[in-house]
């Protein structure tokens, strides 16, 4: 970059390269993050431990744990696709972003614990350890939704850091479905807290594939205001 | 990308871009994916426990474990080349596309488990566990080849993600494997439930090599018959 | 690169290119080291085995887990941040750098090691036991800023490797930065040992908070400097 | 890639692409791969079980493991190193090549695991299990070493693959450094097993110290000579 120029505003120029530099170092470690943490999830898929003969009934035995491997990787899924949709939208990145999005990563890099917790309370807990359970579940949820809050606010405020012809409008609309998911997985936790342990489990499978589907359904409907204006 | 025209089309121009972006961070993903699950196989070569002077006798008594993980490295393998190769001939990815890749990336996160319950059953279940342990493989054999029916189908019918001078009659092809592939897995289940498990076993270590070598069959196949025309 | 000129020298111009190449395999490599460590932090999340009934007090019980686990995890977030910072203003890489990175990444995968290690004494160990495992983590600390130390040091010394109008002053200023880091640790290992385990566990956390700013700040410093030039 | 261009050949030429693709895919894959071998290895640096205490006993009482850490880093590391340099020097890849270089990570992928047996045998076994452990890893070392081998000769025979201006004289030379590996590991195996277990790990440290000094000593050899001419 920057053929050696032969001023003094050449330190200048690197400096602020420094501090704004693109975003291919952020995509690559995220992809890897996201990959790491989705694989991870299988760790999870455990050989039961059975006496001989007893495999098939120790394998269906431990169907709370197949049911929140798909669930995760769904959203583990979504967040990937927000994240591409996200960041093929920004230009370059500066320290705030790069934080922001490791807030996102950080929370995501939680959800094999919190799986895990679900799936291992479904099988072996009581019902306190269920509720216990989802509450933690949802817990991460909104975090892991108030972390991608943040990460559109402040994409919403740095026009700069945004490619060419991306409004920042785009960010304040995905900010609403941000806080939207942390209203409903605080919901989705207080169900399962208080009413019903097996609905809060419907909901949290039900949330990736509605941010799944929406998702589509955000492009599609700006796509279409636009038209018409 | 897009210059920043002054007209009100270029929101628009976004919005399409989001819908249909490059492949660069698909690929990235992917690669990670198959990264992690080959390796996640390694973790299942793992050191038995054994009194002093018993490693050799308990490392030889885990064999199957081997065959598994060699099965299971040849197999990933196959898919990982048979990605690259598909991905190889898309321009670009939208939505469809990529699920379809998140649903063979899902399938193939499944075979350390599977391969881990074969070598599981072989060294300590009964005849019963192996039986269901070979199904098990099996399915997860059917659910990916179906996952690669279901991305071959898609490409063949969205020319519009492919490379300029790739036709569709390519992913036609490819989808035949794929259907073979279905029938195959589901055959070796079969045989392993109903007839016999080490014929089931011999037939599940095949099939990658076949894969292996059909592929660089078709593409012959395929190159020759255009060089008649 | 390199198109083929037809003289003798071109097999030099190659073998040069082999000593020095470009640092995108290095990059990568390196993102995937990272993202590896971050999210291998997480295995520690463990789920504790408890009495049906029991997880909400095992899962409150292991409190220090979660402490470890925030550490450790900005502690990698800022070295990923580093690395950014240092490898953008890097041209090209030779065997040096290479082993020098390569030192840098030796020391942070040592970090889920020592993190456990302590989450494991403050659970279940007694003083002696709290001791041992701050000292352990103060000295990988230590390990790693030499290893950052060593390759500023390099960075200082081979300006040929070097982004145009990228200066070695830039790199003589972040080895104060490591030498700093190296000070740090010894002083966080030595008083876990010699005086209270708390302080020095409260040190650990504070310093990866401090390198995460500092490094804004000696950016901004730098910046602020050369204006006023 | 390919402008449509209107004549027949276009399908040609793709079906051309997709036997010969460029090397990001599989530099990509192979830079995942080593970075979780590489960080595997750490996984086998456990917290040692101890009572209130004991902490610092077990830790020290553990130093086989640190020992195998070290050398297995170093090992994957130069391996590293060299997949770098060889691939620098490639331009496009076929099956062959990607077959020759799944051969060589597959290899890699077995180094924690004979790591592994090697620091349970010094640490809790007897002196026949440490010769079964010597071995293991030493059998390892000959299958890594050929299956270089097996890339270099397809390298060398393959000079269409190569990148412009590399002589095919630079894959032969490394044949050798390879086929020196092979009897090198073999020979590490035999004193192991028949002579002495203390005198092969030694000489199972020193291999990746010398092939990391070898290949800059044979880059520079090849320079000087070429310089001569």
């Amino acid at each position: 970059m920057a053929a050696g120029r032969d001023t003094g505003d050449v330190g200048e120029v690197e400096i602020e390269a420094g501090l704004r530099s693109d975003t291919a170092r952020a995509i690559g470690f995220s992809d890897a993050v996201f990959a790491i943490v989705i694989t991870l999830l299988v760790l999870d898929l455990r050989v039961p431990e059975s006496a001989p003969g007893g495999m098939l009934h120790a394998l269906l035995d431990q169907w709370p744990v197949y049911l929140a491997y798909v669930t995760s990787y769904l959203y583990v899924a979504v967040n990937w696709l927000n994240h591409k949709g996200t960041f093929h939208r920004v230009r370059c990145a500066d320290r705030g972003l790069h934080w922001a999005n490791l807030g996102v990563l950080f929370s995501v890099a939680l959800l094999p614990f919190v799986t895990a917790l679900v799936s291992r309370a479904v099988e072996k807990g009581d019902a306190f350890d269920e509720r216990v359970a989802v509450a933690a579940y949802a817990v991460v949820g909104v975090v892991l939704s108030a972390a991608w809050l943040w990460l559109y606010h402040y994409l919403s405020r740095h026009r700069e850091l945004l490619q060419a012809g991306v409004t920042s409008r785009f960010f304040e609309a995905e900010r609403i479905r941000a806080a939207l998911g942390v209203a409903a997985y605080a919901i989705a936790g207080g169900v399962g807290w208080w009413v019903s342990v097996p609905v809060a489990l419907v909901v949290l499978l039900l949330l990736p594939l509605f941010y799944g589907l929406s998702s589509n359904g955000s492009y599609d409907l700006l796509r279409r205001l636009r038209h018409r204006r």
